[in-house]
């Protein structure tokens, strides 16, 4: 057993303060590193120890490992914690990292690796029983080959990057005719994004619900999980909010999705905490989609049902520690939904906003718990993912639970920016995720419709106060306001006037 | 069935906006009463609607029932929630509500009446099996009479106003040769702070621990308990550090004290939120305290561990629903600590402070829960009980509760004002609370005993290097220091100057 005395989080904002925060609780001194952009960030003075190792752009800083070993070397760092994003599944450089004789807090190089590779990682898990979407087993070398292969699944399909993520590199196919002109994009944006134009195929589930399990795994070979969070409410195939448990699932599902990911992670001799993902179709079958081979943003929903602090688990497992959590001791307790709070403009489409967050003010009180990395004052900086906080509340049971959110995002008051708050209060009140009847299409289906039709609802009428307003005030002067309206291209001046009304 | 849909909530602080949060989530509307003091209170902008009722003292504003009445006719409010302090405990005031027929979410009249005389409660219980401190069952009429009981009981002996609490009007007796003077001592106080100079003896527990059940009673007879809180952390027999579960007593004790707890709920015809009070002997014996018929301060630690919102519980009592939780339904999760955020200076005896809250930024996180009524930049008024917030952690055990204590007290950043946080501080850390061998007596055992020798050591530090420094500077004028020193008075320099270094 190595015991672990200092940790670098080679991160920023909110992951780095949770993980610090930890730290502290268990008495391990922190050393942050941060860019230029970030000198002012809370994370950094919550640190015992912080380094400036660059400029804004990541490339220069977050993801520079050389710098952040050389730190670890000059502070006598034991351990590094990489949260998430940035080199937290970088193989090379969890490799790099154990070979300085730096305790790397998360999996071995070779489970990030096959893991890394949605082919290797169904290859590996292949070994195990573990229902998959059906698809092309490897990446596709001949093109013909391939369209028999998606008459064989049925129409519509999915293409997929095979070193993908985030929703780029991935189109559908709804039927034959369009097969190449798809497949041409999709290798095409995945040589852009990730510098592999290597694409498979997969049958395309039209209603899916987005479901992942936690697992834990020692460096003894004993895995657990801690049951499952539900992630189906996304923008731009990226999730922002999430909850534990899912409503979609049954008990018997639960466990065989549990198990399932237990052998996942055996698959590749998993150590530390993972993620295995999932797609459940709409007939209850569910299949295996990923594994993430880090802490997820959402952790914090499975640590207010199970009671479990991941973090202080993933550093027992760095130390080489058996678990001293058992299959049998864990289960749900109440249900916890965590949103995330981008600084996005969910009316135009979630394009991000960036600006100075003038008023700060956050919930608090029974049921809340918030994640951030910000202050009263500070700027969003252009640089990074455009998250300010995660937003979690818990309850008694999933109603409480939203009842919670609804008021905590009440509560929550930010201006200086747009954010993704109205449209998480879209959500906890409308009927169809109260109900549980939603699935990944979720923002399409629902908001962006029915956001355009209160738009122009909204729009109409005010249209028609300021129509009687004018007409009161010029019927006098004989001017006429239908006259004002058309030269003013009314649908135009809709859209961009009233808004400020 | 009575349904609710506006609560006047007549407090103010931290409880205001605690039941005024639940009430939200509910979609109940709120409104708030408050004082001139609290023109600027959270509380009173977090109401759907908010009345101004009067002057800051409580006895021309919070303490005025008619004026509370008269907004709820006026504003057609349908339910009072009376908090904690001020009128919760008010016979008078809960009758004239329910005559003026408005909901009042509390107990019965009859109830507060009978738990609010400690004698009367005790006779009241007494029906049942429920163990008693030994001692005079009614007031002391015949002094004499009382003296010959003191002796049967064995000294010491403790001496308590009939009306009392908040440790006004008890007085110690250690032998026989003392008794007329503290009981001349305790009947005075007592007139004095209660109007009523009745008094009873009881036995004297020399290292009692203070335990509490939380119970739940509906309008139907369905009594139900939440467990213990131990609140054996207290300064001037006042709570400042509450925990649960005890970690004091066996899982038999805590069952057969649960089942007490019932019965004296039973023994009142008891409905809403309540706590039987139990006093620990250092042989593990209990005896029933008192029982207070209202939310207490403290219930966030019961939420924590039991996951049950005790607002919304009252809410639903009120409205004569049954109760739809069940013993066998709860179950302790985990572990929860409170500390009180006091504006007060403990390095001096706890002597309350008052003054602007000049930085106000608050710990949040994994495990974090605050419950307050201020924000940076507002006043502490005089006129009221001097607490700021309530820290809420809650772990997987206590340790790693005490450690997430330890942690948020050190991110907890007020400035303006002295406050409790560095004495809850000390607490956390202390061997004595670390291992539950503590008592009510803590703080003048360990803590103002250790404080005194650390300032003692501290102060002979800081002494030897004023004298060697003015030694350095003033041997060549051959100026003795020592003489210097006399001429001081050193005693009360040392208290008065070092502290200012």
């Amino acid at each position: 057993m190595r015991s672990i005395q200092k940790i670098l989080v080679a991160n920023r904002g909110e992951i780095a303060l949770r993980i610090m925060r930890t730290a502290r609780e268990m008495n391990i001194a922190t050393v942050a590193v941060f860019s230029e952009a970030d000198r002012k960030s809370p994370h950094v003075r919550y640190a015992d120890e912080a380094v400036c190792i660059g400029p804004a752009p990541s490339s220069d800083s977050y993801l520079r490992g050389d710098k952040i070993i050389q730190v670890c070397k000059d502070l006598h760092v034991d351990a590094i914690h990489p949260g998430y994003g940035f080199l937290s599944e970088n193989a090379a450089f969890a490799k790099m990292v154990q070979e300085a004789g730096i305790i790397f807090i998360g999996p071995s190089p070779e489970a990030i690796e096959i893991m890394g590779s949605k082919l290797a990682a169904k290859q590996a898990a292949g070994q195990y029983n573990i229902p998959m979407v059906p698809g092309t087993e490897t990446a596709i070398t001949d093109r013909k080959d391939a369209k028999t292969r998606a008459s064989e699944i049925g129409y519509p399909i999915l293409i997929k990057a095979s070193a993908g993520g985030g929703g780029k590199g991935m189109r559908v196919v709804d039927n034959e005719a369009d097969f190449d002109e798809q497949m041409d994009r999709a290798v095409s944006e995945a040589q852009t994004s990730f510098g592999d134009g290597s694409v498979f195929i997969e049958k395309y589930i039209t209603s899916p619900k987005h479901i992942e399990i936690q697992i834990l795994g020692d460096q003894h070979g004993n895995v657990i999980h801690l049951f499952e969070r539900e992630c189906s409410i996304q923008r731009r195939h990226q999730k922002v909010i999430e909850e534990a448990p899912s409503i979609s699932i049954t008990n018997e599902t639960r466990a065989e999705m549990g198990r399932c990911a237990i052998d996942v992670a055996k698959s590749c001799g998993y150590y530390g905490a993972g993620t295995v993902e999932f797609i459940l179709d709409e007939q209850g079958n569910f299949y295996f989609l990923e594994m993430n081979t880090r802490l997820q943003v959402e952790h914090p929903v499975t640590e207010q049902i199970t009671g479990v602090d991941l973090v202080k688990q993933m550093i027992f497992i760095a130390e080489e520690r058996p678990l001293t959590l058992k299959q049998s001791d864990l289960s749900i307790k109440g249900h916890a939904i965590e949103v995330r709070v981008y600084a996005e403009d969910a009316a135009n489409n979630f394009l991000p906003d960036v600006g100075k967050l003038h008023t700060y003010i956050k919930p608090d009180g029974n049921g809340v718990r918030v994640d951030d990395g910000f202050e009263q004052g500070m700027d969003i900086p252009i640089y990074y993912d455009p998250m300010i906080a995660k937003l979690i509340t818990y309850g008694a049971d999933r109603e409480e639970t939203i009842q919670k959110m609804t008021r905590a995002i009440d509560e929550y008051q930010i201006s200086g920016v747009q954010t993704t708050l109205p449209f998480c209060k879209f959500v906890m009140t409308h009927p169809a995720f109260v109900s549980g009847e939603f699935d990944t299409n979720f923002v399409s289906t629902h908001f962006q419709s029915e956001m355009l039709i209160g738009e122009i609802k909204e729009d109409a009428l005010k249209l028609a106060a300021i129509m009687s307003a004018h007409l009161l005030r010029k019927t006098d002067q004989g001017t006429g306001i239908v006259t004002a309206c058309e030269n003013k291209k009314p649908s135009s001046w809709k859209l961009r006037s009233l808004r400020n009304l």
